[in-house]
């Protein structure tokens, strides 16, 4: 008895086993973008062969607005920002009149983005700062596990696609380590990213105000300044992954113009590279948007693309399900 | 003849892993502060304990001039910038003249120290910025394998310290990660700790100058910039944790006041924590200075290590041997 199961047992991690093993990637179709992603990666860990790479410089570094989970209608964060506005309102009779406050409160998106990129720089600093980083780290775990998507009522942490999960999963399973290089906050992603994509806080690159260290009550804090320390965005992409990391990786995924100098980046060292654009090419299931969006436009980034061979996904066409909550329709 | 071989490879492997388990901190005295390492790493990899932690928060950080490796008769890395000067003077007649260059080309390091930080500041910029990081990374790779400590006319990666290499490697034999936390330079390290300490260039924290990406020849390159970008020192030190990490250590090892917040902040937070000092007790193998040092001063952490009752090693009781190259005498 106890034989026979034992041999089951054997039978059924054997499957376990085949079916991981055989079917990486499989909310992908059997399109040129999978297989590109394949051979790069049997390229790269092949041992003997002439692209072969060490594990330890195996990085891959990943964009997260837009190429992990969506960034419409506006970049997730914001919302995060707006709630946040709306929560320290009652001590600030004065946001009442005074924008970018008063279009946060009144949730108005249209006059929001009206003051271009100061109003949100304000609205951030007004809503990201003056606590302690303890204290805001449990700010962005309360919000991430409850704050619902405006399209798709589901958690935002839902809205994260699929199929790339599949491909981070698929590079760790290949030896890599793999990265976020966003023009997010950095304090915004580390609470949720490790949970949600397998990465752990530490390596997380992002965008961040400065800290300051200060003895409160007996007791060390790191206090949040609402003070710009790095924007990890476009040329500074590279000097983010620099910074941190202090290799050059050999795999690079974003799906914007904020991209494309990291791709660059990741595309001009030596031996095998592999550089991806996602594409928002599926307006039913996501969104469609490329060269003339305001939220990640992508423009310059895909006649770089073709140009120089990069494989740019079609969401349409290259992706069987976008979102996990996809199959139960 | 098949079942002998293997049985003496069973044997062999045994006394090999034996050896391996059996005796952790070779290069240690049986001591209070051995006893207190190996205590701490029992406790928090006791599954099931009440201080059990899990690997992923397992975070160990490290000061590296005077912990990991020696900072007498001064920090290593200035020696690096002399030789940088003195490599760049013929392009700069002028510093023949001028100081802090006039006392670096004739290696006088008492009007080197005179000109206080202000001067040191200036050498590192001069020498430290300009290039590309690939071309950086090179000129640090050949000068760390061919430039000689003037005491030991040794390598500076063999003046080590033996007893903490043991650490490192026990520390991550039992799941911990490894990281360094160093007023010196990131660039300056990450070409050769890997080597020496097993510490990936990912892992490394230290001071850093900005750079900027540009395109030169078609080529992405990323250019250093002679600018301070971030002083990994004193409070600092908790800062820049939090910003490379993002996570609170458990553990954490220095030896000077500079290391000071370090500890405070790794030893505030909840469950089992491990903070140590090295104290440099031993003219004779190494040097003996502490509370009236110019550099690595140790003062007032040595005060609050006494009243915390954290591990301070005296280096001259708990340590067998010091560097590697002990054991030949």
């Amino acid at each position: 008895m106890k034989r026979i199961i034992l041999i089951a047992f054997v039978l059924v991690m054997g499957m376990a086993t085949t079916s991981l093993a055989g079917e990486p990637l499989a909310s992908w179709n059997d399109t040129a973008s999978k297989k590109a992603v394949i051979k790069f990666v049997e390229e790269v860990t092949e041992e003997g062969g002439q692209d072969f790479v060490a594990p330890a410089e195996r990085i891959a570094v990943f964009d997260n607005d837009g190429t992990l989970w969506s960034e419409q209608p506006a970049y997730f964060q914001l919302f995060f920002a707006i709630d946040r506005v709306k929560a320290l309102a009652p001590e600030h009779p004065e946001w009442k009149e005074k924008q970018p406050f008063k279009a946060a409160i009144e949730g108005d998106l249209k006059t929001l983005f009206s003051g271009g990129e100061h109003a949100l720089l304000e609205l951030v600093m007004a809503s990201h700062a003056g606590n302690t980083t303890e204290e805001f780290e449990r700010i962005v775990k309360d919000w991430i596990s409850t704050a619902k998507h405006p399209r798709f009522n589901r958690l935002y942490t839902e809205c994260v696609f699929q199929p790339m999960l599949e491909v981070l999963s698929f590079l760790r399973t290949n030896g890599f380590k793999t990265w976020i290089v966003s023009g997010g906050g950095i304090e915004f992603m580390r609470p949720w990213v490790e949970k949600v994509y397998g990465i752990p806080p530490e390596q997380v690159i992002g965008s961040s105000i400065k800290t300051k260290f200060e003895i409160r009550d007996g007791k060390p804090v790191l206090v949040r300044l609402p003070e710009i320390d790095f924007i990890d965005d476009k040329a500074e992409k590279p000097v983010g992954i620099h910074k941190f990391i202090g290799r050059r990786p050999i795999a690079a995924f974003g799906n914007s113009d904020g991209d494309l100098q990291m791709l660059q980046w990741t595309a001009a060292g030596s031996g095998a590279r592999f550089c991806l654009y996602v594409h928002h090419t599926d307006e039913k299931r996501e969104w469609a948007y490329d060269r003339n969006s305001s939220v990640g436009r992508l423009d310059n980034g895909l006649n770089e693309a073709q140009a120089k061979g990069w494989t740019v996904v079609d969401m349409q066409k290259d992706w069987k399900r976008i979102f996990s909550f996809d199959r139960e329709k």
